[in-house]
């Protein structure tokens, strides 16, 4: 651990990945630690989106298509966030939110599952899933006469595989609460003994910690844009499906962009060969466009190893500052102390007051995030998050704990999106 | 019908709307008659989706969802484009795509009808619909055990309407390939006697033709951000449901901007009361603040009854100058020439050579486009296209046509997207 913020200036001069900083503009007097709720904005992006909209839109008009590959962007993008994930080239598109690609990689899943073992209707997930998730599987169990079965605690998930009537497993790889990591390796080993089909989300993971869907043999996969990829606020997600399954599955989208071909205008569907069934109206350029800058920046970093090494340091440092500087208030972490269980984030649960002692926090630079009930969550992207913001931001929670300042009615205004 | 080039120029001088095209950034040297495929770029929109990127989203970050309201863009510019469709405050939200708001839409539409009547199974469309409905309609039909029937020509729909077994009528307001407008006001009565529910796609509708959903008593409604509401490419699309169904149908994307509490995160989905329901994933922020520049100009022309009624001249003269000046070339009017039949397009069949005919007229800078198999089309949007485009347009076409140069072979290539 280190002592005084002269050590954390020290470690950012010491660290490789310091210049990825650079790519990125954040305003001053900022420590930015909610890059997991929307990723900071790239410098290349303004430009690179004036060019789309003012040459590629606005001259190029729909030649566009063609000329400017717009076409192609589901599929380059996708293989660009595919050397994230450990996806092969041709095996990731990026489409429409991450709650859409839940719906329809969960469609493909309980379709494939319930043709091969029909009796098996239980679709099996995390009670403190992220909600959109969950949402989405309610949803499907209904109309495919299933049960969404909820595991209290991740630890409970091993013993509902082996009892067996599980159709699919969707979990989400880092939980949005805890900061949680699971073992996809061997959960995704148990699941093929049992039959079950995997569906992962990487809305936390990707662009924040290693995956390796091929080598960890997942089923289904699907990711956000906006967080550890900086595609900007509600940029598109993604959606990948393992090359065994690719040009069997079916999902209910069936837009005209997943035709075979789409300019034919056939009025009969037929899905169009591997991942590329998973697109499915009017590809949204724009958005695309500032999630190629986005993914640009992660891709800077030379792969995700570098990335992670820093991550865990940085989240390392807070943990142990946290204890240090902040140790007699009572804050408990949530976040687990083993690495390898520990995503790009830390969350401290806070009682009844996580709510306050955040908006005081925020008022004074620090934006992490609230996560009801009682949860501090703060984000390290590694792109460019510094040691010494780490230590800033230990010191001001510390001074905001110390001082009782969050007790101010000021901070307790409630029902905004946080 | 005019003479001369000059007498298209007065046309133009006299235009009340003429100013409109200001609003707009074109190419130098182009005719552009396709913006019922991707409209034009708004001047505002560069420095609108600047501020978004580079303070909203780069200084604001996180905090923009409460600050700058992103939250809200949905609804508020769904209120925008409800003031051209005949739609209530509140009852039209922006989200997703066509295809994937055709999917909400129609499902909800259709598990409603099941409930009311189960044994009416059959989803009623056109065969000459946009592929993206049907291949939709085809796998909502599969997933419900309904049937999808076609009618061959829009004069059968009456009889099929009262031939019984109809759950859900899924009708495209102004057809993609002909420009036919359907009576929205007759057809829904029909529907509503024999206890049918009706869907509109108002893809090349809205921003062209008036539309009066609630007058004409329709059920649920979709549309394209990106033709003549110039969202740009991809732009986000809309739904609308009757306020009498608002609050009590379902669709199955429950995502969480659906949910009555989206940040309350808990764990079982409750649909938002009203349209907001129809929300999925996290709102492509980016991409409606493209869309919301392109809705203010149509909003700039004060209603759509001054747009109408230029849209109708310029499709009226065009159609007049076609038969004057490539009277001879075996061209097929498509389009009704029934004024209210037409919306604001003209399509003409020219045998087995629409596409290099197209191909050689977008080289000479009059950019329409190729239908599959044999159509030109060409749309007026009435925001920016001059009476001297269309002088000039069918000038154009006259001498690709007498020439013969679309015979070359560089006009010949397939394949592309048009």
């Amino acid at each position: 651990m280190i002592a005084s913020r002269q050590e954390a200036l020290a470690l950012d001069r010491d660290d490789p990945l310091a210049h990825l900083r650079e790519r990125f503009e954040l305003p001053d007097g900022v420590v930015y630690l909610d890059g997991n709720s929307l990723g900071a904005l790239p410098r290349a992006t303004p430009a690179c989106l004036e060019e789309v909209v003012k040459r590629e839109w606005g001259q190029g008009l729909i030649g566009s298509w063609n000329e400017a590959g717009w076409a192609q962007l589901p599929a380059r993008i996708g293989d660009k966030i595919a050397t994230l994930v450990g996806a092969n080239p041709g095996e990731l598109v990026v489409a429409d939110s991450t709650s859409v690609n839940v719906y329809k990689a969960l469609s493909a899943a309980l379709v494939m599952a319930l043709a091969k073992r029909p009796q098996r209707r239980r679709i099996l997930s995390e009670r403190h899933n992220f909600p959109t998730d969950l949402y989405i599987a309610e949803s499907l169990a209904r109309q495919y006469g299933c049960e969404l079965v909820l595991a209290d605690v991740p630890e409970q998930i091993p013993e509902m595989l082996e009892q067996g009537g599980i159709a699919v497993m969707m979990l989400t790889h880092v939980n949005y609460r805890t900061g949680r990591l699971h073992d996809m390796a061997a959960l995704n080993r148990q699941a093929r003994r049992e039959g079950v089909l995997t569906l992962w989300d990487l809305a936390h993971s990707a662009g924040a910690v290693p995956v390796d869907l091929n080598g960890d043999d997942a089923d289904f996969a699907v990711g956000c844009g906006y967080k550890y990829l900086n595609g900007g606020p509600g940029a598109p997600a993604f959606v990948w499906v393992h090359g065994r399954h690719a040009d069997t599955c079916r999902q209910p989208l069936s837009g005209w962009f997943g035709h075979a071909e789409p300019f034919a205008f056939t009025p009969s569907y037929a899905p169009a060969p591997g991942s590329s069934r998973f697109l499915c109206g009017t590809p949204a350029v724009l958005a695309m466009a500032a999630l190629e800058c986005g993914v640009d920046t992660v891709l800077a970093a030379g792969g995700m190893h570098g990335l992670r090494r820093k991550s865990l340091a940085l989240t390392r440092l807070f943990i142990e500052l946290v204890e240090a500087h902040c140790g007699e208030h009572g804050l408990e972490l949530v976040t687990p102390r083993d690495e390898a269980l520990r995503g790009s984030q830390v969350c401290l649960a806070y009682a009844d007051n996580a709510y306050p002692v955040m908006q005081a926090l925020i008022a004074h630079g620090v934006v992490g995030d609230f996560r009801a009930p009682d949860i501090l969550r703060f984000g390290f992207t590694p792109l460019y998050t510094r040691y010494v913001d780490v230590w800033d931001a230990v010191q001001e929670l510390a001074r905001v704990l110390d001082s009782g300042s969050w007790r101010q009615a000021r901070y307790h205004r409630k029902g905004a999106v946080t």
